[in-house]
């Protein structure tokens, strides 16, 4: 028996704490009953239930318009899990509840037709199209602090590490360009396939069969073209996309989710790497605006949210790999046992994706930039960093082999520069402006305004 | 903020349902204060701190004894979730409002000497190995009821499908049996596992330094070893084992522990792969004993159980693949993020593995077995079910290349049973009897009475 | 020391062993070795490396035009392989090589300004984009056998099962266009992700700095845009999208390519989970034309191709977890591990899924319907496989209740119809039509057309 | 058709290239051919096959004794594995082309009972136990090496950090020493599965049937006993344990010999990821002895071996992952896919884990202790290293608050030491002893000999 407080509600799941709301089982139920009574008033758009009974439904049971959950139809989510068990999921036992909310003569108008998948599975995507929408919602503000950062930091010199290595000079605008980038292009994949998520409405099998013998008697010409209006309604009234075909056995919709949730937490996770790594105390080129401390260790400034960031990033591949095995394993006309493995999953990958996108968020909005630290780092390696730069332009003035072998010489980076000075070949280079690595960033600067372009033309 | 109802309670966790008092918030929080009462405790036994103090303590935080989750402390568990974000974890603020419930001179006997990974790892081992226990319950009674079963069908012959086609005969114990072997040895694993699980007791960053700090005085001779001597207390006091170094970043207690898990969540997903096809409405060798139903279509028997045994094993190995990456992604003295995302993980999989075995637990109770369905299936393929046989007994008569060649030709059971009594060189041989299945059942008896004696000899 | 015959050809991968060559060591040698020409090629469309020295690299080193792996340049894939091993990637050692093959002055040409990921990078993207090509025909010959079986079999009435159990009639060729909804589907979103690989051109670190350092002389005025023209005119040659920003550390051109592979591969999943239920021998609605055989059980009709397609759905999920996984872990300005990752696990999912499409064409080119086995799965459940039909016509003459008592108390088919018939008020309604399952098929047919004019439509 | 150099023999697999012979195709095919030697000599054991029979077929077939794959039979793996593809599994036509290879009247001896199951499983668990010994032979060296590094680096004091930050000092022999346990508990796991791994024996669906009637001759009265010495003999031959039952669809040979190499590989990882991080440019108090470098950055030292490790621990849990599932869906007597998914995977990660191990052993072998960069990383934090210990040390004399308060106040090392100096109630205290890192290492030194000593005892 589930009862209050006996499961995760985020007491061990602080990077998903504040999505909990969003994907919880009283959505979810809220999202069931707004499915029924999508049909029921899809059937009165085709004139087969009286709107009057519609209306009653709809009212009775907490509508609140269409892409909304309904609201206020009193069924418990504990009780009817219970009741759940039995059919292994709850739209049988949820209609009988509901109907005993209706007037006798409406409850016929009531789950009309359908299967207990097309409830559940038009539930899902209305959850899923509204969870989404919240993240895409926070990952605009990700997208506007990164790309605000981006630009006032288009300029500053920081070290590139490749292989944990200092190599080049970068920019630090240039690093949040990239996160950008990414970020970006996971909200473009998410918002699409977001638009793109269909009701189902396929009956026992996915033929109709049910929605076109409850329509001949009204649609007698054409019941089974008047069943694919009904579908079309139905679609509509959750404000989601019609479907080309029941999907029952094709699990498109809830992967593609998938793989844009996992992308979308990707993106985060990139984020989230670097300001672990450019927060560590030997490095601390940034910080985060609210660390965790410590009593014990006063010195400390956690990074957590980009820790956070990170323990998303190592569980959300894995959920989406789940949806995956159980798209490629549905058989028959409804599987037995992928379908169910979804539901879970699905909702823990939401939870996560708009955990990690609100911690991105938080996070993003204060980044704090330490420029000593910053400068500290460059000088670390000093003019070793642009010994690329060197080797280039050195090579007029030694040769391509000569330049190479000072360059190997050199021990540290001020040996590197005793070397060149005493270079009789050198004498007329200007060697300090030669070792600025601020002379040194390539294209950065036009590829941060081509993104911060990008940006402000969509 | 989470509410009540603002997450995932069961309402589309059917497999799971009733597992989850197992590990939900409230137990655990109850095993974070237990962990904290018992590292009192464990300073009592070492004289450090006073015995009178550690009896306080325990009293006003709800201690129940060695092993047990703590209980009566009175902790809100939504508040304190609220309150682990900013740390990323509930251990800083959880101190916090413990100290506040105790006096005021027993107060620095609390969390003295820990870091929060202390507190959050021995509280998961004691919530797994409780959970886990209840697992080991379960599947010892699915294993008395298929080793019944394997007893009482040892000799009934049935098919046996490869790749879906009729092969040669078995028997329905010998199919049980073969379940009951894997769900045996995953048994056997994970009581392994949980006898090992060890407590965590590493100090800020596993070298023990503050507790040797804190036992100087005490034992000024020997206050390292003292050190040690209190994470030995302080695992008993948990009734878990003693760890032989601290393992922030070295996990195998998680991943052993998921490991076992989804070991037993694959042999119970077999069992409900067999089951779902054996209840297909073509075989129908077996039905559930409460088999779900449709209003709409009466004629359906739904195998809920079989389905939702399939859906766990379908989600099972992936959450087993998070906690290895997790693993294998520490680094540091403490994880940055690998940590933080076995929580969850952790948690949904003992959910998991818990419900499915409580699942198989009510479905190998019932198991219907129809002969007359057996008889069935059996005559569809008829003599063509022992061909192997054929192949080799009438070799002798016929040698091998013509006994082939004779059953090459043979179209179906009846045309081939025709080709037999035509073959002048058979005359004298017993046709009916070489044509009966029950004669070609192998080693199937002696093999099914060996693993049932296996089962009694433990 | 890889040898000859020291890895895997196939021996044990059945399902993809026609798709070795497609991204095998000497193709993605022949890729490297054509990004590397590619770049010289670029520099000389710049007018910073000359024409000539150009066309001379291009001969020598076996261009074979754009978005076309290199060929005959003679570099010996083990032993690079072996040489590989200490930088951790072969590059290095390649470029080495290959200036070896290169008159002296035209040495300077090759590599310049890139880093090993660049080449890397670009190699696999042209590998995936012939691959992904290939599996885009594969799938275009199983969208046509599928079309054409979805057509012929229209009409063809068979039995509708959910959870395993008989639901409702359906047609098989509702069947088929549900399988070709889902490989469509996932053919058009690869298609896609094929369009949009980019090259990948960044320098050391991705700033472009040493491509502008190289660029100056010729293009003083404008270095940064010159290296962006660079970029494209790289991107180009190899007939690949040019990147937005360098990608280093931005993997979605990876997930998103494995993310699509993963989606052609669970759609081709399905299809072998039907046919392999199909196929089985209590049902055998459909065959194979080419079924494994046993020489011991001539009985056999082993369905080969379908048990492929499940292993390979089986896989694909993981390796696609992988991708992600490495994705979301990238750090730096190069990844420390995570891109390493991405190699084997990118190939290998590139391999199953060509491997399944080229299964699948063979598999769908031959199904063998079996009507007399659907006929006989029709009548196992005989007329109440239209139960749900008979609760809404029956309604009108018995009431909705009495209507579901008088099915729910059949015990069998035949016992249906002679409750129905001997039921006073049905006494004038043509009970035999109303049994008839090829009357309850539902919105089947435009469902099907709609589908099939959709393909032609593209 | 797979040919020379079409697959990936090692060029983009750099962790693995020196594990491919221990797993590769011709390994994998001397291994089935042993199988089949190894049946006929366990039927001559039988007194069924005549000695003689056994002897030339082992002449003829290369035997070269128990536990190892045959060699010298001459047949060609890439002809066997075209061969394979309509089967779906090569065995058929290896007996085929073996038969060949023998005397006619030894032909009938030749897989005289079995099924390619048995075959391939057997085949698979000979290939795995010999490559997991290797693995156990490296891993025996990474753990010599770690623990002689982790002796002589006993004492050394370097700075812990948690989530990135400096938390409290430890030494590096307890970081080494904590790599040890993991690397150790992972080789004791892995050397109890390699024991464990059994033969597989069990006929066309496990029931033993063909070989009680090919046994029946020599042995009529206890034909199903003789069966059963016959498995026994078989696995001896291979040098393999005997199975309790066919394990066709009981899959934890796999599965737990999966888990174990996952395992190995993510301890290796932590090794890996802790090395990646110290041997960053701002850290540097590690260098692997063989770094990567780069001609145009001559200052990098780039940690391969570290990132090769990181790369393998990134894709052995999804492998891992997928072995379970395999498992989880066995189904029938022989799974319908899920058998055929474990091959590929598996080989992989016995190449992965073997390459890691060797990967290991090389960089383990020769790691660079930078004892003036650890003096700079513990001289960043100073004091406020020891923060823990001063609010232990200076409560006796301030009080509690006042303790944490004053440390609070401290913005950096030397602020500390000044505030601490100034503070009158400290004059008799020994300042500088109490700031010294090397006076806080808990009991590091005991935690270490106990490991060291528990090396030895083994």
């Amino acid at each position: 028996m589930p009862t209050d407080g006996a499961v995760d509600r985020g007491l061990l799941s602080p990077v998903s704490i504040g999505a909990a709301d969003a994907v919880g089982d009283d959505v979810v139920l809220d999202a069931l009953v707004a499915a029924e009574i999508a049909l029921t008033r899809a059937w009165a758009t085709l004139d087969v239930a009286p709107s009057a009974a519609a209306e009653r439904v709809s009212d009775r049971l907490g509508w609140l318009g269409a892409g909304h959950p309904a609201s206020g139809h009193g069924i418990d989510a504990d009780d009817l899990a219970e009741a759940a068990v039995s059919g292994g999921n709850p739209v049988i036992p949820l209609v009988s509840r509901l109907r005993g909310l209706l007037d006798e003569s409406d409850r016929e108008w009531l789950h009309r037709g359908a299967t207990s998948q097309d409830i559940v599975d038009s539930a899902l995507m209305l959850v899923a199209r509204r969870a989404g929408g919240r993240i895409i919602v926070e990952l605009d503000v990700v997208d506007a602090a990164l790309a605000g950062l981006a630009g006032t930091e288009r300029d500053r010199v920081v070290v590139a590490r490749t292989l944990g290595q200092h190599a080049v000079p970068t920019t630090m605008g240039m690093r949040v360009a990239t996160w950008l980038v990414g970020v970006r292009r996971a909200r473009g994949r998410l918002a699409v396939v977001l638009e793109q998520l269909p009701a189902q409405l396929g009956g026992a099998a996915g033929t109709l069969a049910a929605f076109v013998e409850h329509a001949r008697a009204a649609h007698p010409a054409d019941a089974e073209a008047a069943a694919l209006r009904l579908v079309a309604a139905f679609a509509d009234e959750l404000d989601l996309a019609a479907p080309e075909l029941p999907w029952h056995t094709v699990r498109w919709p809830i992967t593609e989710l998938g793989d844009a949730l996992v992308q979308a937490v990707d993106a985060l996770g990139v984020v989230g790497a670097d300001i672990a790594t450019l927060t560590r105390t030997e490095i601390g080129e940034l910080a985060e605006s609210s660390p965790g401390g410590s009593s014990a260790m006063p010195q400390k400034r956690n990074p957590v949210g980009a820790v956070l960031l990170r323990s998303a990033a190592m569980r959300a591949p894995q959920l989406g790999a789940t949806l995956h095995s159980a798209s490629a394993l549905a058989v028959d006309e409804r599987p037995d046992g992928a379908w169910h493995a979804e539901w879970s999953t699905l909702r823990e990958l939401l939870r996560l994706a708009l955990g990690a996108a609100s911690t991105a968020r938080a996070l993003t909005a204060g980044l704090v930039i330490d420029g000593a630290a910053i400068e500290r780092t460059l000088a670390l390696s000093g003019g070793m960093l642009v010994a690329e730069r060197l080797a280039i332009a050195l090579a007029p003035h030694l040769g391509d082999d000569r330049a190479r072998a000072l360059l190997g010489r050199a021990t540290d980076a001020a040996d590197l520069e005793r070397l060149l000075r005493a270079e009789p070949a050198l004498a007329e280079v200007d060697i300090a402006a030669l070792l600025d690595p601020g002379a040194y960033l390539g294209a950065t600067g036009i590829m941060i305004d081509r993104v911060l372009d990008g940006g402000q033309q969509r």
